[in-house]
């Protein structure tokens, strides 16, 4: 007996893009399985400096038949090329879904955050219709990362922000308004976020979570300052617990 | 076969704290499934004014001989007693695990973002050793929210801001400070936050989602407005998306 079986399976015609979690297969939700075991198409998207694409390793022991579409993207900050480069997988996906065909995007974490998948729902609403377009929720390696810890992201009456750490001054501003602060993309800014965290009297309240559940290569630290001296990739989490706001504070 | 058996199962002497998703079975992770069904003992927590416990209702396909231990809360906003009703939780959690057997418990959502297990999990790492506690994250509301929509809640260089409605003034300085805002427990506020949009030129920027996959109680709105002359409950989530911050807003 297949339990899977129960679950919703894709249907001709539609196109879902499916968050598979950070990275470890368990972290898959059951919906997720059901769809991409039953689609027609998956495409993988991996950027151009990874050998193959994480996603899609997460996947592998679902694919079976399935035409699997691998998605080489250019990893740039230049709007213009990201979306054309995304047009292109788009008008394959709509094509194959007009065919009748079942199209499954799988992407790592959720998404609808921080994902290339925003880029192709955009274009393929354009030329679907809405009720042919799905999105699944996946865990955001910030969830796992806090799990790693079991400590909490918010209680009470506790604001998170979620923001790429690109920009540290903006970084900085966002302490002073929130509770928790988590920061993606941290991998290249660890020095500073923790010379930032110190000057603001927060050294000891940051955790960094480097390739959350991806197995081997997962990396956990309490000492920023330590960490900072090896280098840690591009998908590196921060979780600065800021303070506390609980429900007496807001009487 | 089962294919579930080449999961993770629960280890005797064991907690974990377990993120169920907002309702629906069908987004529960692998590893919450393994692990509910490898359990000694399952707390499911409901709050007074609940007939039942919807974390338990969500699992109870995973239920074949496991203790269930039905822990009613007090919905109140005062920490003491909060923690006091927890402790008794804690104690037989504990215990239980002392006498060797695996303990679960089980939450809607995410463990880690505004969720009873936060509680717990403080109190039983007083008494259990820390590799004996564990998490594993659930889909939070606001994701399964997102997706009914199909928006992006992240791309490029926005800031996502999760915080309880409870305090408009707090809510309307947080607009300030993200480009996608999430609020929780919105249910009697959303006229409120309606005023609000509308003062701040952002009414047709939000949607409101009730109940996000729990069945034939989800309720989704784009119009706060026409959506706050009924009752729509706890669990209301509002999105709002405030602006957008590209790659070359950053430069």
């Amino acid at each position: 007996m297949n339990q899977y079986n129960q679950y919703e399976k894709t249907q001709p015609g539609h196109f879902y893009a499916i968050g598979v979690g950070p990275g470890s297969p368990d972290l898959l939700t059951l919906r997720a399985v059901a769809l991409i075991r039953s689609a027609d198409v998956i495409i993988a998207p991996r950027s151009r400096i990874a050998a193959k694409s994480l996603a899609l390793e997460t996947v592998q022991g679902l694919i079976d038949g399935q035409e699997v579409i691998d998605h080489v993207y250019a990893m740039t900050r230049d709007a213009d090329s990201t979306i054309q480069s995304w047009a292109q997988v788009a008008d394959r996906a709509c094509e194959r879904c007009s065919s009748g065909q079942s199209v499954v995007q799988i992407t790592l974490g959720d998404p609808l955050i921080y994902s290339t998948s925003c880029y192709l729902l955009a274009l393929v609403r354009e030329t679907l219709a809405g009720e042919c377009v799905h999105v699944v929720p996946g865990i955001s390696a910030f969830q796992a990362a806090a799990s790693l810890f079991d400590q909490p992201l918010t209680i009470q009456e506790d604001r998170m922000t979620l923001m790429p750490a690109t920009d540290l001054a903006r970084v900085e501003a966002a302490l002073d308004h929130c509770e928790t602060l988590v920061l993606y993309k941290a991998g290249k800014r660890i020095a500073e976020i923790a010379d930032l965290l110190e000057r603001r009297g927060l050294a000891g309240c940051a955790k960094l979570v480097c390739y959350a559940e991806q197995g081997g290569r997962q990396f956990t630290s309490s000492d920023l300052r330590a960490a900072a001296k090896t280098h840690h990739g591009y998908m590196a989490t921060v979780l600065v617990h800021v303070g506390r706001r609980t429900w007496a504070d807001n009487e």
